[in-house]
């Protein structure tokens, strides 16, 4: 039999058609994709949710938009099983969200590609911009490069992987660089800093700017599992967790960074930070290592109050070049953080304090981090 | 005020514990995320969800799961409103599913960190593993680095970026190596090949093995847009978004992989090739540059038909040392694969032909990938 060349053109376009058209079957008709997040030209945004037989539909922020909003706000049921709100107009910034539904049921956004991944519950994203750009907007300035590396942990006995931020011109150069490893907060994940946090556009813009030495930035893994496994998430005993992670940095991911990437091996140019889980660890990794780290950050998250209360301050004030903490005043962690302030102040230890609006969120450590950076590696 | 020590102490320990501990206020409740999905030892699969005021929970996979479990099949609703449902024993092998709430609502598994992550509607992962290793699985081998690189396209007048895998021991070498093109499907994102079909994994193993010569791997982004900006998803013009990423690619991306990366640039060492949308791309891309490609693979996706009937046989039987069709017998594209694996049979021009079991689905593009791969480079 042979078949007309039209009939073999049409079903050929067809077939191409629907290789490009096709979506996964889990999401087969794209009409239950509606617009959302739509960030209008006025900031007002309006969200909306494919849900035809749901009864509740609510607007829940994390930290971010719930300073926006105040509360979890209703989305109204509109034509077709599509719901909709539109909120604001929102300051410019960065924010996360989610829905739940019913009362109960939480879920991310089906039409933002821009997630928070995390080690459970994923969250969406979106920002509002201003008339200037934000420290976290991209900007048509020299990009660096966010590298995923592999590892088979002797310690943990498992695959791992950390996320490396090289500088601008790192793969055409030779030149080594300074090293800064910057940690997650509980539930986040390695890649949390960069696909969230957007790290490496902070990194991008402030060297654009001149404002930081080009240094390269290590986001290693703050967790001991990955999956839950039981169904209550947080570990049993965070103080064995604490010790392991330490020991993974020092001698699983440090000796591996020192191996693969260009980077300064002495403590001047060696510092480490991190947020809330990754405040409480830098504090504690830091200050066991202080041959190894001359910088120490903690974002929304306090130490252990008993170690700093013992060290001689005279030792932390040689040591440390920098060492820096800042919260929000609405933060959870506050008296916490706050009360770490009290005791350096009283020892005299040397310590920048960054007190700042807002709670634990996003756009509070983005800021944190464009200031911590500037600091480092001066001398 | 002095405020004694073991206040302090006891304070410190709330707010390191709340730092260590707290999620972010979206899933503040951790008993609302229960362990899902749990693969049992025998290979059954068990997935949970709290919703306690849904009326239906069904499990939705895409091809790999719904060839398992034929339908969609309804978890049941149990104690504190967690629905669940054991399916299997599966085979071993890779799946990826959602829910779909009350007949309309779809959502990705909260519980699970392991997800597809898409233009829209994430889904989500699972592997179940089998007696011997599976090609995408991890093993203790050497492992390569995945590296995202961000880009300002003069074509495109926005950010993109491109992911790049470079073999075990780039970093610490001189050589050049020769480059893999990879495209991924409609939907998916520069991500997908990696974070979803595993490819680092894959080429990790078939490299550890002696299968495939080390090699880079480019993956970039296949569609002009990224957020949903219209109700309908797809783009208005299919073929002119066609010709924008054949432009992007050879205009765009290739020139920045060469001037950052140690590859090869002469044709005999530059493959292409892609799944679905890919296919289409792959087929196309390869066609009108082959002066650039001496490598084309065409998984589960067929091309522009009128211009392979018009290309002279011998010639492309000189230029090209692979060319490379695959698709399973069950997926909606089998059709126009088939007709131009037809087409160039009935004018003799080479290429394999690899009918699979199967549909429009990772496992399939897996083996694709490792079938496709060994043939690279051998002259």
């Amino acid at each position: 039999m042979r078949i007309p060349l039209a009939a073999i053109l049409a079903l050929t376009f067809v077939a191409t058609a629907l290789c490009q058209r096709q979506p996964a079957p889990f999401y087969e008709d794209t009409n239950n994709i509606p617009v959302s997040p739509e960030v209008h030209a006025d900031r007002r945004v309006t969200f909306r949710l494919y849900a035809p037989k749901a009864s509740e539909v609510l607007l829940m922020g994390s930290p971010g938009i719930l300073e926006a909003i105040k509360k979890p706000m209703p989305l109204e049921r509109g034509d077709k099983g599509v719901w909709s709100l539109t909120v604001g107009p929102l300051d410019p910034g960065f924010y996360t969200y989610g829905y739940a539904i019913d009362g109960g049921l939480r879920m991310p956004d089906p039409s933002n590609p821009n997630l928070e991944q995390r080690r459970w519950g994923p969250t969406s994203l979106f920002v509002v911009p201003g008339e200037s750009k934000a420290v976290f907007e991209e900007r048509q300035v020299p990009h660096g490069t966010v590298h995923v590396s592999f590892y088979d942990s002797p310690n943990l006995k498992t695959q791992r992987s950390f996320y490396v931020y090289t500088p601008p011109g790192y793969e055409a150069g030779k030149r080594k660089y300074p090293v800064l490893y910057l940690l997650h907060g509980n539930g986040q994940i390695e890649a949390s800093w960069t696909w969230t946090g957007r790290a490496n556009v902070i990194l991008d813009n402030l060297i654009a700017d001149g404002k930081v030495k080009p240094m390269i930035v290590v986001m290693p893994y703050g967790h001991v599992g990955r999956e839950i496994k039981t169904p209550a998430s947080a570990p049993a005993n965070p103080g064995a967790d604490m010790a392991s992670i330490e020991k993974e940095l020092l001698t699983g991911v440090k000796p591996l960074v020192e191996s693969k990437y260009r980077v300064l091996t002495d403590r001047n140019h060696r510092a480490i930070g991190g947020l809330s889980m990754g405040a409480a660890q830098s504090l504690q990794i830091g200050l066991h290592n202080l041959d190894q780290f001359a910088y120490i950050a903690a974002f929304s998250g306090g130490g252990n109050r008993a170690e700093w209360e013992k060290a001689d301050a005279s030792m932390l004030n040689r040591k440390l070049k920098v060492l820096w903490l800042g919260c929000g005043t609405e933060d959870f962690a506050y008296p916490g953080v706050k009360s770490m302030h009290d005791l350096l102040t009283s020892k005299d230890v040397k310590h920048v304090w960054n007190e700042s609006g807002a709670g634990h969120s996003w756009p509070n450590w983005q800021v944190y981090l464009s200031k911590y950076a500037p600091l480092l590696f001066r001398d």
